[in-house]
């Protein structure tokens, strides 16, 4: 046992001084730095006038702006919607889910656009933003919800940002890696965002392992609101994930694409999710867990590929298989990993992001693969890899290649930065709550008094044991 | 008494083969089907840059996804998003209402990509798919939505499976009669989606009539918490019904034009659906099931005729008519159609489709008789009615005639599908529950213990009634 | 003390006849008034195709239409649910906060279209209107949904729809002598919208002062889940702001970096809320109150600025200070404003909006006295300004001083017009509940039993008191 029986007792989680110092001193220095650096780019800079004349442009509608702000107004509902109901099925954790969702994607999104600035907008000494940059941050802070989903309610609010300051910065590390340096394309993120996010945060949880959870072992499951609150979540991711994995393809078929390949492997994964639930329960019931979770696997399994010539067949039959997996790994895979590698994954983020993710890498490596002019175009196939300057001469075999080696850096960036962040966030500074108190609201939030006040104040430490 | 009186004692709900059997074997005909039919269309095929060449495209912005992308996503809200939450008023039925709608619209979606491709998309032996039909898919699905609100509770999730390949297949014919065989318009759907869909739902629930239903009487109310959560449907069906009725619309001003008149003809409901609500009520109270759903016919009634000369102050009217209709429906038929006709309606499809789809197709037509070069100008008179080709010399008239002849296909269809469809679902092997498991999730979900739970496992057949 | 103590009990609240003669009465006058005036304007107008040869358009994509429709079902989105469920915190209000507001709302954008159509859209005697009417429609109900929150609960419906047809008069004419006559910039509405609407609200709810209100205390506060339903309102008002900043900003750069600059404030804001929060709160615990309103205040304050080259750190500053004020507005400002001002303010909106507001017309000026042709370019300063025709030699520092001139107009038409709206109100006449009756659904609208049923029926005056 790596801690005493009762440390509860001793446990600090009083945030009055230091969860305002840390959301202020980081506030500031992003204003310092966003001051530094940080401009609007030619398509919302008021001199495009100009641009527009120097590029040709005969019409406003040709600003990036109207090619992708629906689509980053739906990512943004996924990140901040979408995870933070996904993530409120806990009976007594729905602001934490929520509240602290919102905090961390608030701050987490200001770094992003400084960090993937640096690495991809940066000219003459400014970084330039527009709307992909927006969804890019969003993005990003993305596969930091997916991490959040494996600590879930075991952890402080300045242990998430600390969290979220270390993994945004290496995801943007990973992200220049993968896109700049091997070349490989990851338009919807199996491998930058699913991949890196899931097992960084499952690195992340088996370092923070607490031999004691069972104390709240009552306080892990759902009620029945909190499910159907859940089920917003998951809808709203369900039905703009298209809009995620076309958001940044390129303008066009690309864009068009992508949609379409997401939107059959999606409707694909519903059924296998429906069918592997009811089977592997023993009366043949559904399982909402699976329900809320499997049946957006589709969606992460075609991250890499949507933009590609995957065809809607293929779509489906990735969907197809992506439902059965996510299901299996929820009724088989997440006890074992608890019980045999102390993995405690509260959200099941093995199940929805790491699995899939890691088949969507593979069979974006594959599509690539198996790119042929003929069913590209001549110059649809240099479009869709961006064959061009020093990457003229790259077959799609060896498009394939890189695809994989992607994989493999997502994962050994994953393993080590999650290694890392989680040694500094077991540090005994930050606040975190006492297995007994996890999965509370009221550790860290005022809850108001109801009907379910009455558990909320027995073991809360900021208030003597007995009057 | 068309059934013994302890028929649920015997009722085998037990769903572990049946439903994972279904499911597994419905998908792997999607494959096979999409593998043989399906490709992309040429506007989300990666040969597009030939394709804008050919067809003197000077941007990517003339691309078809960016003129109904934003349109096709706020319709998918409303089927999944919509639809689920608006029937999740049921005090213990909300996973189904959400669950079940997810499953058979995913599933919907899929074989109506086929039927309907193989209508109106099929070219050189492929089915050639990009945003329109996936617009054109959840609408059909949207009509199977509808049905699914006169059963709701009192089905399987089998007998919704079979009944959305029946009702999809029935759309598609239904749908080429009318828009390919007698050149009609229908926009938003009015005839195509509601007048069938809830015909087609209500002879189903007919012939489905269970005559021991008061048993579950007291299941099939709202409580305060399952009331607020069907506003979340209503609300988001309200607000993204002038994206639902312009999404298919042609380009440019009468996409324009379909969103304002929807818009107006909502506005207008919503007051008339308040006035009815409070001064048919006894004590001058506001009805929530009136708010929830008659709000809402105002849309229904538009669908037709939205993308017309319908002017905005027409569609006020519409609007203001649709609101009391739908209202003295709730009121004075609902009840008289269960207990005089056997009609057991849930949601009060009835009010909410039938009879709105009605008075839009009969508006449609009186619509499209009135219309004239002087109110559309001699080129957009040819262009909204599409009077070209073979339909070169048809008269407002007489489309007006087709118009209503579109609306008596409807319903035959609907009638004798529904029959068809109905008797089918009679069969004593898609394991329906007993009347007295109605309107509970218990049956065929895993519901979380809480303070509700003691209610959900009295009556649960695979448990033995005594321990 | 004002009202004799036990008024409620003589208080007439029966709305069976009065509340839909309002609702017809007004209705019948929209269709007429929209009969004789409302017309399509030219882009949804079947003339359509001869308007763009006119213009020498060559896409239909050049139809305003795919310009601001999105971003319009954004704002859409904003006013019904955003507000309608941010209003939902209080624990037996749920239908009056999200039904009221529905009606409201709904009658309000009609009476929108007609007055802001005399003002801005008349043409040889008919108001044509197109997607940015609609827009600006959305936009002035969107300053009675806020005034509506200083009232919450304690008006009848019929007081609603009164104060709605005043409100939506006096906003139209503030918002004609800020835009055409004082050529003021206020793009995202933090003068016309929040200052205005908070204002008019906080006066109106002076004068209705109830002495007697800590009768209905104890159904001032929220419950859990009645929590969790706001943050579905906060949550979509936070991700939707930047499309309501920039939806009808110039077509191209501008939209585009109002989005940006509102992404950027609302982001800041969140960490400074959370940290004030935890800060005034002596356990540092976070306060759901904070969480749910003053993270949207830096949507507020850059309301006038966002369309301009506000900066992205510009945006971060002005977010920043906006979440410290408004927080802390909310636990010092908000009992003061009651105990010694006796403005009984139940949503906070003087946190929320009027000061973020005030703060918003203020930076709104400052930015537009700093611009310069430096930064803006020779064409994009004239059109970020239009300083173009009589306003051609207006100077930055002049449109500065307009602009503050603009936020005490405003002020003006807000405190005048809420005076005499609220004397209206104050007529015995409209049904208003008695003081014990606050906060309460069960007033006006038909709850259903269930296990909160018997707190609602103690002080229903419809019924006796004892059987």
């Amino acid at each position: 046992m790596e801690r005493p029986r009762h440390q509860g007792m001793a446990k600090n989680t009083y945030m009055r001084w230091r969860l305002p110092l840390v959301c202020l001193l980081w506030e500031v220095a992003m204003i310092v730095l966003f001051g530094v650096f940080v401009r609007f780019g030619p398509e919302a800079d008021a001199h495009w006038e100009e641009e527009k004349r120097e590029m040709n442009l005969t019409s406003d509608i040709e600003n990036d702006f109207y090619f992708r702000y629906p689509s980053f107004q739906d990512v943004h509902v996924m990140i901040f919607v979408g995870f933070g109901f996904l993530m409120m099925f806990l009976k007594r954790y729905g602001f934490g889910a929520v509240g602290f969702n919102f905090l961390l994607a608030a701050f987490g999104i200001q770094w992003a656009l400084l960090m993937q600035g640096w690495f991809h907008s940066f000219k003459n000494g400014k970084i330039l933003i527009g709307v992909e940059n927006l969804i890019n941050a969003d993005f990003c802070v993305g596969s930091v919800c997916i991490a959040f989903g494996a600590i879930l309610g075991k952890t402080s609010p300045i242990q998430l940002l600390v969290m979220t300051l270390f993994q945004v910065t290496l995801f943007a590390v990973n992200e220049y890696i993968l896109l700049n340096l091997l070349h490989v394309k990851d338009a919807g993120g199996s491998m930058t965002i699913h991949t890196f996010g899931a097992y960084f945060g499952l690195t992340v949880t088996r370092i923070l392992y607490r031999p004691n959870l069972e104390q709240s072992k009552d306080k892990q499951g759902s009620v029945y609101h909190s499910d159907l609150f859940a089920m917003i979540g998951t809808l709203y991711l369900w039905m703009y994930w298209p809009s995620f994995n076309s958001a940044i393809s390129e303008h066009g078929d690309a864009q068009h694409r992508a949609a379409i390949n997401t939107y059959c492997s999606l409707a694909a994964c519903v059924l296998t999710t429906m069918a592997f639930s009811s089977m592997l329960q023993k009366k043949g019931k559904l399982d909402m867990v699976h329900i809320q979770n499997a049946t957006l696997a589709g969606g992460v399994a075609v991250g890499t590929s949507a933009e590609m010539m995957l065809t809607p067949y293929g779509s489906l039959i990735v969907g197809f298989i992506c439902g059965i997996v996510s299901t299996v790994g929820y009724v088989y895979l997440t006890p074992f990993l608890e019980s045999r590698l102390h993995i405690q994954d509260t959200c099941g983020i093995h199940n929805l992001h790491a699995m899939p993710g890691l088949i969507g890498g593979i069979v974006g490596a594959i599509t690539a693969a198996a790119a042929t002019e003929d069913v590209y175009g001549k110059e649809g196939f240099i479009k869709a890899f961006d064959f061009t300057g020093v990457y003229q001469t790259r077959t799609p075999s060896v498009q394939g290649g890189f695809q994989a080696a992607g994989i493999m850096v997502s994962l050994l960036i994953a393993f080590a930065g999650g290694a890392l962040v989680g040694a500094i966030l077991k540090l005994p500074i930050w606040g975190d709550p006492a297995a007994e108190n996890c999965f509370e609201d009221d550790v860290y939030k005022q809850v108001p008094e109801d009907e379910e006040s009455d558990a909320y104040h027995m073991h809360n430490p900021d208030k003597p044991a007995s009057p």
